[in-house]
């Protein structure tokens, strides 16, 4: 439901209500894939008496829901008969390799959700109105959810960091993994190279999620874990490479600059550090979603943000690094910096 | 969380992060009216720290909500500062006359946004899974919150349709205003008309709204009442004119259908039912948000929907009407069928 401006330069409220209702187009998409609607026009039921008996849904509510879901351009209507788009059947069709259904369980947990009621509160105090528990609260359940839920979208964007930062995958590598989740970014450096050592440091029952992906990657042997805080936690030292990965937008400038200088610290001489962020530009208006991921700190966290590379630099040199550059990680909206210590 | 970005035909699950998402939108522009963001903007007050200022919030909040408002277009930024969009000048300012913001009292009350989070249940049964406490209990309380909320945006409806019904305005009309709600439908063909005579139907607390309003316009002497259920209450006889606005889609098409023809029996020799209505083409996807409507009603009441001209004609014909016409409202999204006794 693209807002339809008129074609003249009339003011119109399309955009308002598009926005107030846009809750539904959330449910909406929920609903599809809790129902696993796709797969079931995948495997060719396609008129909605069809899908309903397919769902164990109503033929009504399921004509309502497929209409919804032509409208937001998720299926195509033919007559009386709905299909999938090319993004649908790669995405969300249980079936396809790069399903990625699953991420519904973390992105609308409660624990995230749930802090957006209170969205005027936060805009008031500057920060998550959700109190204590937020997603940074030690040890946070919410994270082995992230760890089982994300990890599918995460295969490509992991693959194309450890091509980046080790081209050649030929040499020794010793790289720590700072709040690893799934694990995936680490597994890629050890998948491509079989010199690479990987070390993974996240909360105890999040590591059991990275353990079971290493075994799957067969790669056990080289894969070594530090329960614990980031913040805390003893990282050891002698680091090639330490990965940062979506994980310094939870924390104001200050956290971020006191953990900078820890993991300065774990690195050898010549060692990087690796942090693949959304990272607007200076604007902070675009790109829209690396932009508007912001929005999503401020819903969840007491101080984090989408820092642009600017910010970023300032942090890595204010923690002692000489040198951040900026790469793209085409096709993905996030960028990687990489800084030298 | 890694969409991809490019314009190509590669598949991309851009949309579906968007889309997840989207409740982020609903509780943003939600918050920025709350806070009263655009006025503070309105009367000249342009950078994140003066708009803060200005709304009582922190600057940071303030900063990444407004970023947020660029990227949903609501607002413009240049360099630091924010201003408003034509759209949002008009709408969002509360010192515009044209000021919409009071509809999340009513489209963002609990009683409508909670359903959708039973979304998949109403899927399976086929209807809003809200229990007894739909909207279309007997008296429900939220409809005085209607009342009071959408009035606003429907001023210029009202008037429009009021031009379309009755063109010379210049004849005696007895006109039965069912589900009156805040009453401007009626009331615009009052205002236009000198010798027009309203009798409104709706619960009695809603009435009281209609009252107001009537007052307001100096119509009292020419506004009557009938308090209670539109199908149970006596309308009485000879009404040129019965508007049926907004109120068919909460319905199946049997109460319709039961309703029409009460409907027809108070009608006057020669007399006409004008219904306004969210009306989607035969495809039922479009325009997008008449067709989109569907789901606010599969979330909301028991069997309602966006029914289409070719259902409404036949609803019509089956309660003994005679023939019915569509119009368009331009403007606005909504038709108008006009039906003969």
């Amino acid at each position: 439901m693209t807002p339809e401006r008129q074609p003249t330069a009339q003011p119109t409220p399309a955009r308002l209500f598009d926005t107030i209702n846009a809750h539904q187009r959330t449910e909406a998409i929920k609903s599809a894939i809790e129902l696993d609607l796709f797969t079931a026009i995948a495997e060719g039921k396609n008129t909605a008496k069809e899908i309903a008996e397919a769902c164990q849904a109503s033929e009504r509510g399921t004509r309502i829901l497929c209409d919804y879901l032509v409208i937001m351009e998720f299926l195509t209507k033919e007559g009386n008969r709905y299909g999938l788009t090319p993004d649908s059947a790669m995405f969300l069709d249980k079936r396809s390799p790069a399903y990625l259904g699953t991420v519904i369980d973390f992105m609308l947990s409660p624990m995230l959700t749930d802090n957006f009621k209170k969205l005027t509160e936060a805009v008031k105090k500057g920060g998550s109105a959700g109190g204590e528990d937020t997603v940074v609260a030690p040890d946070h359940p919410v994270w082995v959810k992230f760890a089982r839920a994300m990890a599918p979208m995460m295969a490509m964007p992991s693959q194309l960091l450890a091509r980046l930062a080790d081209p050649n995958g030929n040499q020794k590598l010793k790289i720590l993994d700072i709040a690893a989740g799934h694990g995936l970014f680490g597994l890629a450096f050890a998948r491509q190279n079989s010199q690479a050592e990987i070390t993974a440091v996240d909360w105890p029952n999040v590591l059991e999620v990275a353990k079971e992906n290493a075994q799957a990657a067969g790669v056990s042997d080289r894969y070594h874990t530090k329960p614990g805080s980031a913040f805390e936690v003893d990282y050891g030292t002698g680091y090639d490479v330490v990965l940062l990965t979506n994980f310094l937008h939870h924390f104001d400038v200050p956290t971020c600059e006191t953990l900078l200088r820890k993991v300065r610290a774990s690195l050898a001489e010549g060692g990087r550090a690796v942090t693949l962020e959304f990272v607007p530009n200076d604007d902070r208006v675009t790109p829209p979603q690396a932009a508007g991921f912001s929005m999503m700190m401020l819903g969840a966290t007491p101080g984090g943000d989408a820092y642009t590379f600017a910010e970023l630099e300032q942090m890595f040199t204010n923690a002692g690094f000489t040198r951040s550059e900026l790469h793209e990680l085409p096709p993905t909206i996030q960028r990687v910096v990489i800084s030298n210590k």
